[in-house]
């Protein structure tokens, strides 16, 4: 190592939230190490909070800018000059990637400035870089994943102790694993932008948020996750991106694992991956998918590869349609009167709409009287077809209740 | 993208075995998406097989090597040919790597090539390129994992049907999971090359293959699986490369997993690595560990890798002394005659070297009596002072055995 010092990188920080001032500590802890990787230390440029500091300034001042502030306004903006300035750019923003990403990308290309985002899916598990670098020549079939953590933090609870959703979530919020304002989070919006990602890169395709549909996990019940449990299934919130014959499909759906699903004992605030091709087979990732330090060490490791001069810049090579048709199993949950020929008027009314019962368990008796049944995949509109029809049926006594299923085949 | 063809990058490829021809097949099937990352459309020059080809002259019109020939003479010297002639190289060879990873790297470094390696460890998990970029300058604790698909196979089928290691071995040799001569598989030696790289990536620090301890799975009885099985065990061969306070060490060893370790779900012959770190947490990839088209996948990565022009090139930043002494858990199977006082005696030789016990089962009567402990972590060398003691007592009726266990903590 020569013993001259070498001119430090200017580093450039917008925001110093939780994640920003974990980055900021971390590149003085690590900075030696960058120094020992790279050949250059970094020092800080300039920090730009909503109290403090001008954009245009630290700009000037920096040779990379590591944008940590979240939300789409301003912030877009800010990305946007310094790409066009010629300055790379790291950033955790899933949001401003999933919603702007076409403009984000173009302009990054165009001005031959780099655009890394690790920390935007799943923290420091390596997922963007594992299919945009490791993959990135691979056929993929699909991705799919455990990518919101507050989410699974909430049904693994709800599952090892009963308590209804709203008890574990307001539990969540005390430990700090789900913010005030947890919306985005449990209506699914989250784990949709980070599955816009991973579909881009994936399959080499423009794919916005608006293109992804996506449900959450607010009306699930504890007795689902009691009852899907005598089934051999755990519920886990899950997003899944694949290629179709006829074109991509990228959705989020709350959804039962078997037993022997790689993604069924992912517990807590824990994040999983699974890439799998013809080439690659089945490669699963996990680790914790938040934390102000995990996703500080993933920008560190962003800030390291552009200091590196490896350069791999988005660029969409296919233009495949976006397909919302899908395929699934059901669990159907109903509560019924007790009477003879319930569970032959369902059956008959799924056999016409051409569903496969797979396995059905008969609960209680009297009022109590519930049937839980899975089917075989099928198209979920031959489903939702039977569902309206069972529903209004005199012996129903409550709103049917109905959760996607992975079938074992689907590793 | 430009309708002119680019030149196309001449591929030299040293050896046409399972995975070498595999490599030549993807490289024409995913030729379209090499050019589309790179803009350069890939060509084997030249094949070199023991039968055909001159090294040479392929050397001479290849811009780029691919060594998938093996073993570590004349390889070698066809390599640092390469890297001396400034061909990068690409290869999937572990026991070229551990045995001679400082003269290769420092070859590589002063020629200023690239020499890329995702294959050499798990195939297509990129574990290599996680530990070398993303994780390049975090500081990592420990880095573990299941490594050797062959003896997770042959002891996942131990379990699942209490067949015997002999017997267990020449199913997986039938059905192509071992090898005609399985011995490095078995003993532990070709996870040990895998580790020695690891280690080597993980702590920045020289590891050869001659620093790791190491020991196989030839001597486990399908009873010791069946005893540990009533106490929650499942037995793996383990890698583990970690820092201690006085350097690191890196060891390989057949040793039980708790339930809720991270890798004790993985069965067959994926593999399966963990890293730990202060930052990172604990980042679990695990895939299937081996196959032909698998291994080629990942070779293909460091191709496009090499030809984007990224440059991580290995530079020991560390010389920490490698620590051979260790503290482990273990498991102690004892044949013993039953009767009064033998619980007492294993118990205070135990005691009197300082080995505490977390669980016993005693088995059977008579005869055929069986003493099964399970320790608390401590010093190995106070264990094995004990075993020493136990082994000649008078009513010990057998060899004891011993493995090591990993405590629910170490995840």
């Amino acid at each position: 190592m020569s013993s001259e010092p070498s001119k430090p990188v200017q580093i450039g920080l917008l925001g110093r939230g939780n994640v920003g001032a974990a980055f900021a500590e971390l590149l003085t802890e690590r900075g030696a190490a960058v120094e020992a990787a790279t050949g250059r230390r970094p020092e800080l440029a300039g920090v730009l909070t909503r109290s403090e500091g001008e954009f245009g300034e630290i700009l000037e001042r920096s040779e990379l800018i590591v944008e940590l502030m979240g939300g789409t306004e301003p912030t877009r903006e800010y990305v946007l000059a310094a790409l066009r300035a010629g300055r790379p750019v790291a950033t955790a923003n899933k949001q401003l990637l999933a919603q702007h990403g076409d403009e984000l990308f173009a302009v990054a290309r165009e001005a031959g400035a780099q655009l890394r985002f690790e920390a935007a899916v799943a923290a420091v598990i390596p997922i963007v870089r594992t299919i945009q670098e490791s993959f990135g020549v691979a056929e993929v079939a699909r991705v799919f994943g455990i990518v919101n953590g507050t989410t699974n933090f909430i049904l693994s609870e709800m599952a090892a102790r009963g308590a209804p959703y709203g008890e574990v979530l307001a539990e969540a919020q005390r430990l700090g694993y789900a913010e005030a304002d947890p919306t985005e989070d449990v209506n699914g919006a989250d784990a949709a932008a980070k599955m816009a990602i991973l579909a881009r890169l994936a399959f080499h395709n423009p794919v916005g948020l608006d293109q992804v549909s996506y449900e959450g996990i607010e009306s699930i019940a504890p007795d689902d996750i009691a009852y899907a449990k005598e089934l051999g299934l755990s519920l886990k919130l899950l997003g899944v991106a694949e290629r179709r014959e006829d074109g991509i499909s990228v959705r989020v759906f709350p959804c039962f694992l078997y037993g022997g699903h790689p993604l069924a004992p992912i517990q807590g605030s824990f994040n999983a991956v699974t890439v799998q091709g013809p080439a690659v087979g089945e490669v699963t990732m996990s680790g914790p998918g938040a934390g102000g330090l995990q996703t500080a060490s993933a920008v560190l490791g962003d800030v390291v590869s552009i200091l590196a001069g490896e350069a791999p810049v988005h660029e969409p090579r296919e233009r495949l349609p976006i397909v919302r048709e899908a395929v699934s199993s059901f669990y159907l949950h109903l509560e019924v009167a007790d009477r003879p020929g319930v569970l032959a008027t369902v059956a008959d009314v799924l056999g016409r709409n051409g569903v496969s019962v797979r396995s059905v368990v008969q609960r209680g008796l009297g009022a109590d009287a519930r049937l839980v049944m899975v089917m075989h995949a099928g198209p979920e509109e031959s489903f939702y077809a039977a569902l309206a029809e069972i529903a209004p049926l005199d012996f129903v006594r409550a709103a049917p209740r109905a959760i996607r299923v992975i079938e074992e085949e689907f590793v």
